[in-house]
C-alpha cells in the first residue's frame, strides 16, 4: 500500500538554540534520528532486509533539545482554510498555548478567512492571538479565524509573510491547502526567506494520504449516527418505509462507512470507491425491493460522491475550490426509487435526510479534543526546530513528520478488500449490487 | 381569542361501576362539575358576571369515583396516525400501564400503521399490548405501532371496532385524526355502539386549537436549536456568510419561533403567520443586505409554510394527507438570495440546512416524558368514565377534557401582536420586512 | 391552597415617562388593571361571587405605556445569590439586552459574588454589563457575576445602592435572597430613596411559594435522569443489585419526583414531604426485600431532605446560609440496607450515586433558555415602571407580578394528595412504607 | 517497555475445515505468519538485526481460510465479568452476529452474572443468544448477561464447559478474568478437552498490559469531562472556589489524565503513578494556595488510587474481587484542604464531585461502538481457528492475537516521562508537588 515515497523532512537550517523546555522538565526530547516504520509487518521488514533495502520510516515528532528559532524574536502565523471541521479551534488554541507558555513566543497572529487573509485587497486585519483570546474557543465549533475556499496568488502570500516577518506559518487545511503550502514553501525557498511552514491536515472526509485519521472525523461520525437513527425510526414506523441519508464524502466514503459501523441499522451503504448498478437483476433497486419484501423497511446511506457515473453526461461545472461539481446522488436516488416502486405498484414511504453542515460545525468531542492537542503541540515542536514543508500526522500510535509532497501524491480511499469494507458488508448484509 | 365554543363532554352513559382505584389510594378523585375557566383574566370574569353571562370553562380531567366500564370485560384499542412525534411511545406505554395496573384492564390492542390498521384489505395483524411489551419503548423515537397518513373509510373503521368489541379507542394524532375521530364518534352513535373515543392530540407543529402545547414539541425545539447552532457557526466562519435553516411548520411557525428564542443567534425568522416582501426598500433582501453590511454574517430561519404567496401561481397538487403541497420556500429563498447578491456583485457564502425528520424522530426529552405520562393517564381516566368524542389537553396548569369538535374549529396560530412574536422580534432585531 | 395573600404591588411613584417601545412596535402594552385569577376553578369563582367576596388575582406582567424611570439617566444593578442554577446567565443576558436595546439604558452593573458584592470590605469591583459582554454567556453554566451564600448587612447594601445611585436592582436568588430583598425595600422606603427592587426567583429545588416552576428546574431534572439511568443499569447487571441515587431537595422532593416520572425505572422515591419507616413489617427495608425477591434488582431515589427524623438526636449545626445542616440520608440508607441484608444473609450488590453539582452547574436546556428570556424581559418591564418589592413569576400561562412578602410566607411542597405524587406512586409501585 | 514476552499463540489443533466465508466474499483471509512488530521504531529494528536477534511481533488477527471447528456442530459460550464498561453489549452483539451470520454457528449461550454463571449452586439459567435477542442491545449500557466480581472454582467452571460441550468460550473481563481464563485453559489442557478460550479485555481503567486502549474507555473519558465542566463552573462562580473531582483509576490514572486533556480546565491532576506531598513548601497544599492567590479558583482531579501512601498505616481490608480496599483519597483531600485554609484563615468554597458509576454504565459512543465490533469479529475468527489462551487487542493500527500470559505479566501505567504525562503537566501547569 505504501510505495517508495519521500520521507526526508526539509529544514531551514541547523538547530543551535537551546530549547526553553530544557530548564522546565526532565528529558522529554526526541532526536531527529528516531523514526517510525511505515509498514510494520514482519514480512515486509524481513523482505527489505533480505533484499538489502532500507526500511521506509517517518521522522518522529516531539520536542527537540536544540531549536532553530529564538522564541523571543519569533513571529508566528496561523491560518485555517476550507470547510469547517470539529476541533479546528482546539488546534488554534493548543498552538497558541504551546507557543506562548512552553516556548515563550509572544507574537502570534491569525490570518482571517483562509488564504484571503494574506491578500491585501481583501483588507482583513490580523487577529492577535493570546492565551486569553483562545482560552475557551475549544468549546466552539468552526474557527475563530474564519475560513474561505479556493486558491490565492502564491507570490502575494509570500509577500505578506515576508513583510510581516513571519517565522513559522501553521496552515490548517485539506488537500488544496497542502498543495498551496507546498508552493508557498517553494517560493520561500526561491526567495531564501527564513520561514517554516507546518501543516496540520484537516478534512471532514478523512481522505488524506498517509494521515491515519484527520481530526474532527470522530466527532462527525458520532453526529452522523443521529441522522441514521432518525432514518431508521422513520423507516420502521411506516409500512414499506425507506429512508435515504446522504453524508459528506466527495471521493471517499469514510463517514458513510464508519457511521454505518457505529449504528448498525443500515441496510445499504453506497460509497464512491465501490461501483454499483441501479437496474438489472443484481442492481441496487432489485436488492432494495428484495429487502422490503423481507423486512418491510430499509435504510440507505449514500456518500455524496457515490454513483457519479450516473451524471457522466452532464456538465456540472466547478465549485469555488475548483473541484468538479458533483451530481446530487441523493435527489437522483430518491427519484429513481420512487419511479421504480411506482412502476411496480408497490406503495412505499420514502424519507430523505441530509444532515449536511450539522455534522461538521459542532465542537470536538472528548477524543478529538485530545487528538487536536497532541497534533498542535507536535506542530509547534516541529516549527520551532526549523522543520518545514511538512505536516503532522499520527502513524501507528506515534506522532510523525511527513513531507507535504508525499501526502499529496494521492488521496486515501476505502480499499474494497479491506477489513473495514468487509465489516461494512457484514453489517449491512448488502450484496454486490453489480450485475456481474 | 376564545369565542363561544362547545365545552360539554359527551358520555356513553351513567357511571355506575366503582373505580378500582378506590381501594388503593386515598381520595384522588375529581368530580365532573370541577371545571377550569378558559379565560382566566379578572376583567373577563367581571364582564361576564356583569352581563350575567356564564363563564366558559373546561371539565377537569382526572380519575372518577364511579366509572362506566367494567375493567375485567373491557377491550381497548390504541392507534397512532400521521407524522412522527417525540413521546408517542411514552403515550402508548402510559396508556397500557395505566389501563393494566391501575384499572386492571387485560385486553389492549394496538392497531398497526395508523387508520390503515382498521381496514381489512391491508391485512395488518393487531399487536397485543402488555406491560412487558411496552416496558422500554419510551427510550425509542417513533411509534411501535407504526403510522400512516391520509383518511380511511369511517364505516369500515367502525365495523372493525364493532367486530373486535372495542370499548375504548385511544387515538393519537393531529388535525386530520381529530376530524376522523369525530366522524367515528358520529358513526358509533348512529349505530348505538358502546365505544368511547378519546384523542390525545399530536402534532410536531404545535398548532391545534385549545391545546396549549402538544407533546414532543419541547423535544423538537431542543433538537432544532442544533441546526441553528450549526447555521450560526457556518455563517460566522465565512466573510459575508449567510445560513438559511428550514423547519417544519406548515401553517404556523411555532418551531421556528421557539427555536429562535431558545438559541438567540437568529437574525430573521420567517413564519406563515407574518407576511413579508422580498424586493423593495423594506423587503427581506434589502434588510439582509443591510445586516450583512453591518455584521458580515446572517442567520435566517424559515418555517416551511412561510412565504407561500410566492408560489400562488403554481399548482403543486396535494400530498397523501390531502393537504395542498407547499412550495419549497427554502430552495426558493436560496435562489433569490444568490441572485440578489450576484446582481449587486457582493460575494457571499450561502449555506442551507434542513434538519427535516431529525427533529421529530427522536425519543422524548425529560419534560416530554413527564408530560406524555400525564396526558395518557388522564386519557385513561376519561375513557374509563365513558367520556367520548373528546381530547385531553393541558389548560392553564390543569388537565382538562375538550370536545373534539371545539378543537377542530380552527388552527392555533402565532398572533403577531402576542408577547411571543414581540419577543422573537426583539431577539432577531428584524424590521417589518413589508414595503408598507 | 391559596389563602388570603397580599397581591397589591408597591410602586415608587406615578409612571409619567413615555415608554420608548411606543415608537417601535404596535400596541403591546399591558395595563395595570389587567389581572390573572389565582384560583381558576369555576367553583371557586362562583363561591366568591356568591359570597360577594373579591376574586384574588395577580397583576399581569408586561410593558407599560408609561414608565417611571428616564432610561437615559437610569443606572441598574444585577446580583446573583445562592447556589448555581441552569439559566442564571440567560437571565443576566436577557436583562442586559432588554434594558439596552428595548429601553435604551446605558449603565448596567453586575455586583460580584452575591450580596458580598455590596459590601465594601470585600473589595470586589463592579462588572460593567454590555450587550457585547453578555452575548454568549447563555452557553455557560453558573453565573458570570459569581455568587455567595448567607446574609449581609442590609444597611451597608442600601448605602451602596444609594452611593452608586442605582435605580433598579435585579436580584436573582432563592428564599433567603427574597427575604433580603424585602428588607432592602423596607430600608429603601425608610430612607425615601428612589430605587426599585425586582426579584427573579431562583432555586434548583423548585420550592418557592406562588412560583409554578423555577427556571433551571427542567434542565436539572433532565440531567438527573442520567443518574437514574446509571443506577438502573448497575442494579440490573448484578444479581440482587440495588442502586441508591441521592438528589438535591432540602425541604421538598420535586427533583426526585419529576426525575422519577421522567425515566420511570425507579422503584422507591423518598422525599421530605412523605414520612417513611425503615424497620417493621411495612417499613422500607421489608418492602425493598420484597421487591428484590420478586425482581432481583431495585432502584431507590432519595431527596437529601428525606428521612431527617432519623437524625433528630444529632446536632448537626448550621451551614453557611444559616440553614440547619441535614443528616446524610444517602450514606445512612446505605449502611442500613447493608446491615439489613447482611443480617438476613442475603448477598446484595449495592451502588451509591450522587450526581451532586453535575445537575445544577450546566447551561440551560432549550425550554429553560426560553423561559429565562421571558422572566427577564418582564422583570425589566416591571422595574422600568417603578414597581418594587416584587418578583416575576409564571402563573397559569401568564407572567405576573407577585409581592415578595406573599412569596416568602411559606415554602412550596409536594402535596401527598396531589396528582403529581399519585403519579409517582403509580410509577414506582411503592407501598406506603409506614407501619400504620 | 516491551521486554522478551511470549508471543506464540496456542491452538487446539490443525485447521482443516474450509471457512464458510470462502464462498461469500473475495480474499479477505489472513495467514498465521502475518505478524505485526511490537516495537516499530527503526532504531529498535536495526539494533535487533545488528545483534542478530529476532524481532518481537504479534500474530495478526483476522479470518483464516481454514478453521478448526465445524460450525454446524459448534456450541459457544459468552461470559462477562467484573465492573460495567460501555460497549460490553456491543461485544456480545457482534460475537453473536458474527458467529451466526458469518460462520453459521447456531448454538450460542450466555452465562449469567460472571463466573458465577458456571457454578451450579447459584442456579442461574443459561441465556440463549440469537440475532433477534441481541439486535438492539448496543443501545443499552451494562451487560445483558449480568456480571459479578471475584473468583470461582476453576474445576467447577471446566466441569460446566465440559458438560455443555462448549467449543469456544468468549470471556469479557479485566485482569482477574484474564488470570482466570489462563487457569481455565490450563485445566482444559490437563483434561485434553477441545475448548478454546478467547478473551476480550475489558477495564474502565485502561490499564491492561499490551492493550493499547480498552473498549469503553473513550466513552468514559467523554462522560468524565462533564464532571470536570461542572467542577470548573462551581469553582469559578465562587470567590476562592475549589472543586475536587474523583475518578475511577485504582492503579493507573488514565481516565484522570485523558479527561484533563479533553477539557483543559483542570489545575491539578493527581494519579497513582506520580507521588505527591501534601504539606511542605512545594507540597500540594502550598501549590493550591499559590494557585488560589493568583486566579481565585482551582479545579483538582484525583484518581481513586492516588496518594495511597497517606493510608499506609490503616488496614482497610479487601474488596469482593480480592483487591486491597483503597483509602478514600477524595474525602481525605477534602478534609485536608479545609483544615489547611481554615488554619490560614482563608475563606474558601469547596465542592466535591464524584460521578462514580455514571461514567461507566452508559452505552458506548460511536467510536467505541465501532471498536467493539472489530474486537468481537476478530475474537470470533480466532476462536473458529482453534486459537486459545489468547486475547484480542489493537496494536499499532492492526488487530492482533496476544497470549493471555503475556498480558497479565504486569499492569499498564502512565509513564511519568511520556508525552502523555508531559502534556497533562503542560495543560494543568502544575509543578512537581514533591518537596524535593
Amino acid at each position: 500500500m505504501i510505495e517508495e515515497i519521500e520521507t526526508k523532512i526539509s529544514t531551514l537550517g541547523p538547530m543551535k538554540v537551546d530549547s526553553p523546555i530544557l530548564s522546565k522538565r526532565g528529558n522529554v526530547f526526541v532526536r531527529d534520528d528516531e523514526r517510525v516504520l511505515i509498514n510494520i509487518t514482519q514480512s515486509y521488514v524481513n523482505e527489505r532486509f533480505h533484499k538489502n533495502k532500507a526500511l521506509l520510516s517517518f521522522e518522529m515528532a516531539g520536542p527537540r533539545r536544540k531549536i532553530y528559532f529564538d522564541p523571543s524574536k519569533l513571529k508566528c502565523g496561523i491560518v485555517t482554510c476550507g470547510g469547517l471541521c470539529p476541533g479546528t479551534n482546539d488546534v488554534i488554541r493548543a498552538l497558541v498555548l504551546e507557543l506562548h507558555y512552553v516556548y515563550g513566543v509572544r507574537h502570534i497572529y491569525g490570518f482571517r478567512y483562509g488564504l484571503q487573509g494574506f491578500i491585501p485587497k481583501y483588507g482583513y486585519e490580523l487577529m492577535e492571538l493570546t492565551p486569553e483570546k483562545v482560552a475557551s474557543i475549544h468549546e466552539l465549533g468552526g474557527t475563530i479565524l474564519g475560513t474561505s475556499r479556493g486558491p490565492q496568488d502564491i507570490s502575494e502570500i509570500v509577500d505578506t509573510l515576508d513583510r510581516l516577518n513571519i517565522g513559522i506559518l501553521f496552515m490548517i487545511g485539506g488537500d488544496g491547502t497542502l498543495r498551496a503550502a507546498s508552493k508557498i514553501c517553494d517560493e520561500i525557498k526561491r526567495r531564501t526567506l527564513k520561514c517554516s511552514v507546518i501543516a496540520i491536515p484537516k478534512t471532514i472526509d478523512n481522505d488524506i494520504f498517509l494521515v491515519e485519521k484527520t481530526f474532527g472525523f470522530d466527532t462527525a461520525v458520532e453526529k452522523a449516527t443521529e441522522a441514521i437513527r432518525a432514518a431508521h425510526t422513520e423507516a420502521t414506523c411506516a409500512y414499506n418505509g425507506i429512508s435515504l441519508v446522504k453524508f459528506m464524502g466527495r471521493f471517499s466514503g469514510f463517514i458513510a462507512a464508519y457511521a454505518t459501523l457505529a449504528l448498525r441499522d443500515v441496510n445499504f451503504t453506497l460509497i464512491p470507491e465501490v461501483d454499483f448498478d441501479l437496474e438489472g437483476e443484481r442492481g441496487f433497486l432489485a436488492a432494495l425491493k428484495e429487502r422490503l419484501e423481507r423486512r418491510k423497511h430499509a435504510v440507505i446511506v449514500v456518500a455524496e460522491g457515490a454513483g457519479q457515473k450516473f451524471f457522466k453526461d452532464q456538465d456540472l461545472g466547478k465549485d469555488e475550490s475548483g473541484n468538479p461539481r458533483l451530481g446530487d446522488i441523493g435527489k437522483f436516488l430518491m427519484e429513481r426509487i420512487k419511479d421504480y416502486f411506482s412502476r411496480l405498484h408497490i406503495p412505499i414511504t420514502l424519507k430523505y435526510i441530509d444532515p449536511s453542515y450539522i455534522i461538521r460545525s459542532l465542537p470536538a468531542n472528548a477524543s478529538d479534543h485530545i487528538y487536536c492537542g497532541f497534533l498542535a503541540q507536535n506542530a509547534v515542536h516541529a516549527g520551532m526546530a526549523g522543520k518545514t514543508d511538512m505536516l503532522i500526522s499520527a502513524w501507528r500510535g506515534h506522532y510523525v513528520h511527513i513531507p507535504i509532497k508525499a501526502a499529496v501524491l494521492k488521496r486515501k480511499y476505502i480499499d474494497p478488500q479491506s477489513p473495514l469494507w468487509f465489516s461494512v458488508l457484514e453489517t449491512t448484509g448488502q450484496p454486490s449490487l453489480k450485475n456481474e
